[in-house]
């Protein structure tokens, strides 16, 4: 069944490209704002019109010319991003006009997609932004990462960094439900205390001097998984005090995106110490589990043992401020673009 | 049963102990040179006249005032050592003089011990030596490190650094029995001489500044298992490498040992690119196994599959330089220490 939704030829799309590669944290001049007319979908295609964007400290990698997990961003080409809308023209027989869905579908306020990774979600049962966070890629990385990367175990001593990020505040919330201790990590006071109120046992503040004597008061007998998201002198701190057999996941490393030259840990050898290991994981590889893994999120969300924690920041011209933001410290939770298209203000 | 050897009392122990913590390669004034009279084994203990000594780069660790896998060694102490002597006196059933032993039995001429890890080896089946080398820690750390660590498949591609030292000549043998397209690393076209001859499909010498290219090239589909004995550089070099799933083992760090600050590898985030794990090993974790993987080696050093490099210097006096030699570059293959003790020089 191919369903096609009302032609409007005057439909415009606002988008925002990257314009040059950043070296540091991404200044204004690093973007293109476009307008232009919107693409009719050709058969197998749909038009989406985005309502919600995720933004993730990923982003930065994608902007360098450096083949990662994703190839970059190329200089002229929407920015990445993944996204939430609703469907207005379908050419696709598994899409509907007026269904949600969730894919990669870029900054900017119209995408059109041939279906690929795009899944349609339900807005009355979760919140949108919802379908971002814990039962997006947010979560389904928080979810693997700890208990595939991190081989949890009902429990052990768990730290988590960046922890009122968006990824951060879920793991530490997962570990939580298998009776874990969890000790976050987070920049300063106000952060801290979030974290804590989402139940996690203790947070340090990363901003003072005594992260490492913190760590030892609170984890005696040494960390069984260290989540990390942030990477430099935090990670190194929680290398100096992993317990026999531990495992440090690799999810991000946010306080080196922006250096010039990264920064590796230099006791790496306590992995030897230790007898542990650190290891990365990419989320996508998880694709086929990513459904079994929602349904079991939605359950821990259904019986509230886990809050999402959300920031939405509103406007696609903000993107650039609301990226910096998770680099400056001033972000807490997952970070959420609202699209205020023209739909929305008529 | 008890036996008792001939009572000299005018028996003379020459032993090297710590007399300072070392900065940087370990200087002669690190030891003192000690003549001190050989105690009596009381009940339960036995005398040992050491004739071979294993002389490894983690020796450089046991000297800095640091807990790792092994308490430091005490600062007036004799300094740590594997060792294999024969039992001249023994108040301990399980040992009859004459007999063969394998021990850490320390930098001396004689060793009390109250048995605890020494056993009987047989020299008529097997060279003394190689019970120190493959038969020995050397091996067991190969053994243990390729495959569990490691966790090595057929037909996988592996490189060892240091691979023409005691432990890396050996990783690259084994890995060949199971084969895998097998590459080493070297310090200088002498050693990856060497190295070839062993079997290895290829050496690249560190020394040049292609290294990385070199990898590339003869790894165009990634390094499967990246097993590392230096460090610095060459890790780095190792996972700009990696295939999907890697595993890179650290066996050791010899380029960074002598160091006032360890260099962590600053590309470290390629785990997470590649899926990969790195993972810290110590050999002694597997004592219940060592008897089943001494069997396995002996069988491969009978059909030839496996060569014993050993590289041994004679006199107890050329300890400190046989240990720098660690450090310098200039050992090739496991390296022992022959005493030449009073009772071999009548």
């Amino acid at each position: 069944m191919v369903t096609v939704g009302l032609d409007r030829p005057d439909r415009r799309n606002r988008a925002i490209r990257l314009a040059r590669r950043p070296s540091g944290i991404p200044g204004d001049d690093c973007w293109d704002r476009a307008d232009e007319p919107v693409p009719e979908p050709i058969d197998g295609e749909l038009l989406v019109r985005i309502e919600l964007l995720s933004i993730d400290p990923a982003m930065r990698g994608w902007m360098n010319d450096v083949d990662s997990y994703l190839p970059p961003v190329r200089v002229g080409a929407v920015m990445r991003a993944a996204g939430i809308g609703q469907v207005i023209e379908s050419r696709n027989p598994r899409f509907s006009i007026g269904d949600y869905v969730s894919g990669t579908f870029g900054v900017q306020e119209y995408a059109i997609s041939d279906g690929t990774g795009v899944i349609v979600v339900d807005p009355d049962t979760t919140p949108l932004a919802s379908h971002l966070s814990v039962l997006g890629m947010t979560g389904m990385t928080a979810y693997f990462g700890l208990f595939d990367a991190g081989r949890l175990r009902d429990g052990e001593t768990v730290v988590v960094t960046a922890a009122a990020g968006g990824v951060g505040s879920l793991v530490g919330q997962l570990a939580k439900t298998r009776d874990c201790r969890v000790i976050g990590i987070a920049g300063g006071a106000e952060k801290c205390r979030k974290v804590r109120a989402l139940g996690f046992d203790e947070c340090i503040d990363r901003q003072t001097d005594s992260v490492r004597s913190e760590l030892a008061a609170l984890c005696p007998d040494g960390i069984d998984v260290f989540f990390d998201n942030v990477g430099g002198a935090i990670l190194e701190a929680g290398l100096a005090h992993l317990a026999h057999g531990a495992r440090v996941v690799l999810c991000g490393a946010v306080s080196q995106y922006n250096e010039a030259t990264m920064r590796g840990p230099s006791n790496y050898m306590q992995l030897l110490v230790k007898r542990a290991s650190m290891t990365g994981f990419v989320v996508f590889d998880y694709a086929r589990r990513f459904a079994s893994a929602r349904q079991a999120l939605e359950e821990l969300l259904r019986r509230g043992d886990l809050r999402s924690e959300e920031h939405v920041v509103t406007g696609l011209d903000n993107f650039p401020t609301a990226l910096r933001s998770l680099f400056d410290g001033s972000n807490t939770g997952k970070l959420i673009l609202r699209i205020d298209n023209e739909m929305e203000r008529q």
